[in-house]
């Protein structure tokens, strides 16, 4: 819980919108992870397309956490950051030539492969550069994870994965391949998960599988049970208690000396993390009434993409810049109970939060979005030629800078330089 | 129409994914609006949240195009692209007293206000700066627009403008006060618009006000019928046609001396912009087909946000690379005739197109995105910490690069240097 009055100080230090993330609670969540799996060799690797600022992997890195990479840009934030090579993943289904050949030259744990033709691409490559490059296959189980279309990512009609029957020709393929070193399988059916049953199912799925790779003499090392754990967005999510889901997964792995590797992304970050905006205005009319904040959905594009509820904390400000309203304009329409809280993007889309409960407001009090620590920042744009926010992290309650809020150059900085050779 | 081998060759010059825009066309889109409208004295004031690179400002310019801006960033971008200050108009409904501050002692042509309060902020502004500004009025004329819910913005549910009887009011303060001229009356009521009528209807609705305001002997100059024109993503789409737009709102002046003001956006470059992306993998099983592409949803969202259908040009290319498939995993399915075409982002909303037909593609082929000049780069992220693309532009047929890449270290220069401020 972070205070109104600590807020209000962040705000007038950095100006808003802002990024605020409390890294001690971050802290805690990954201790919560360990603790959970502590009957089993396990590796953390954080899922860094939540959020993927470099001062948070650090501070992660330090946790003894690895990062699970979607991109080569992730795998080189990572290693900049401080997580150590062989606690890195790489997975993705569109791995280019040259993320591949980068991917074996940084020697990372593994390469988490996506289909037929890029476990042969991944060989070609390796046979070029004459390595052996440690695989894992990511299997698609066909379960329905119950949760948002977009994030659903276990079905057969999403794009993730391979077959449990290709799985198993691809093991052997990479078996006797003097390039491919299979040590891991992998399975992620989707993100913010609230329902632990397609889990578990899943994870019975490769465990099969597992064994049937035993007994050809295809003896893996690690399991990565993917991430997607839920986390409550509001009082109406109800989380998977992650003792139960670590006794689910375990359940499945009893006779099976594996490493278990999980990838929480949004459980690690999603509720530590603040978007802190100021009021700009309020208008209504006898239909609506909007609360216009300095945030977007440039910032913040959840809601609008998704449909998805952030809860909002409203923080009264003393200075409150209070404008007098001629009796010209006399509003007779008291102020509705209800408001939209919306930003300054030009098209009705950009909303943050529909029909919120909130007193009147005034130019400068702060509206706090909250959970927005995970696919908040990293999803950010600069829609409107509006600039990124800030980031700050609290650690050890103590407030600092981690990334520099955007200025008008950075906008500009690729182009401007080919401005006039029009002119010609 | 961009020959397949022109396309060939940017990819080759630039890679991808790249956009190309076509900027001799959209010289025919301009002149043709000029054309439309040549009965009477006008301003085009190109939308720049549609695309808002230099270069393509810089080009428009030289057209004696002006500048719908969004944002006081907008704002700068015009400046710095060489659109004169006395076409530049402001829009938008938070604009912060910093942005009004900057935007009032940058002398632009007017600042179209949103909201009573932000009427009242720009004359305590004004006041303060010992200035007099013009300024327009937006009218939501309560007219539903009929297309997409989040760009409809002529709705009394939607946040932007006011109502006609509170405008009037506003009308009447801003021309007894000191430091408001009030110039100019605006409508817009949403974009992609391909029905004339609303538009027609809206205009009829804001001369009867300018009428009444006349009588008040408050005399405007402007009247800035906005944009949103669509455009045709698909052969369904049957767009306005401008000579009768043009006779439209020229039917609602009769007997008026007022400047046209508008403000198209996708109509100038919408048609004109093309992703061009390569093909890296095919995946299929019994249910699905997907072609996975380099370009992704951080480079062109349309599709995942709003369900927006764009064509598709497949370009195969000699040199593809085509890998042979060991025996072991000889598919005994047929290439299904239809594919999505998704892109490397590790969600399954990351989907440029659905249920397209396609011939079987190999690593390498060309996929062009169509009708992606418009609200394409300027929405991009980096989402996955992928590197926001090159832009080209093609004048007089010759190929010039507008935007260089984005390279990794473009993605952590703004966080780099806090790194270690966290080991204390």
């Amino acid at each position: 819980m972070i205070s109104k009055d600590l807020f209000k100080q962040l705000a007038k230090k950095y100006a808003t919108p802002l990024y605020v993330y409390d890294f001690d609670n971050i802290t805690k969540n990954v201790l919560e992870f360990k603790e959970a799996f502590r009957a089993r060799k396990s590796l953390i690797c954080y899922a860094m397309k939540a959020n993927s600022n470099l001062s948070l992997l650090n501070h992660l890195s330090k946790l003894d956490c690895g990062a699970d990479c979607v991109s080569i840009n992730e795998v080189k934030r990572a290693l900049k950051a401080g997580i150590k090579k062989y606690k890195i993943i790489y997975s993705g289904v569109g791995k280019s030539n040259s993320d591949i050949k980068e991917a074996i030259e940084s020697d990372i744990l593994f390469i988490n492969i996506e289909s037929i033709e890029e476990l042969l691409r991944v060989e070609m490559i390796a046979k070029e550069l004459n390595k052996e490059v440690r695989i894992s296959i990511r299997v698609n189980p066909n379960i329905d994870a119950k949760t948002h279309p977009y994030i659903s990512t276990g079905l057969k009609e999403n794009k993730f994965g391979v077959s449990i029957e290709n799985a198993k020709k691809m093991y052997i393929y990479a078996f006797n391949s003097p390039h491919l070193c299979p040590i891991a399988i992998h399975f992620h059916i989707g993100s913010q998960l609230l329902d632990l049953e397609p889990i578990v199912s899943s994870s019975k799925k490769i465990v099969e599988l597992i064994w049937g790779l035993l007994a050809l003499k295809i003896d893996l090392k690690f399991i990565d049970i993917g991430g997607g754990l839920g986390i409550e967005y509001s009082s109406n999510d109800k989380i998977i208690d992650l003792y139960s889901y670590a006794q689910g997964i375990l359940s499945t792995l009893s006779g099976l000396n594996l490493t278990i590797i999980c990838e929480p992304g949004r459980r690690i970050v999603g509720n530590e993390g603040y978007l802190v905006s100021s009021v700009l205005y309020e208008k209504q009319n006898e239909y609506k009434r909007f609360c216009i904040i300095d945030a977007a959905m440039n910032d913040l594009i959840r809601p609008s993409l998704y449909n998805a509820k952030h809860n909002i904390e409203y923080i009264k400000q003393d200075s409150s810049n209070v404008l007098e309203i001629p009796a010209l304009f006399n509003d007779t329409i008291p102020t509705k109970e209800m408001a939209d809280i919306v930003g300054p993007i030009c098209e009705s889309g950009d909303y943050l939060a529909k029909d919120v409960k909130l007193p009147k407001t005034n130019s400068g009090d702060l509206i706090v979005i909250k959970s927005a620590g995970a696919y908040g920042f990293s999803m950010s744009s600069n829609y409107n030629s509006r600039l990124k926010c800030a980031e700050v992290a609290l650690v050890n309650g103590e407030d600092k800078l981690i990334r520099r809020r955007e200025e008008f150059s950075d906008l500009i900085d690729n182009e401007v330089e080919f401005l006039d050779s029009l002119d010609s």
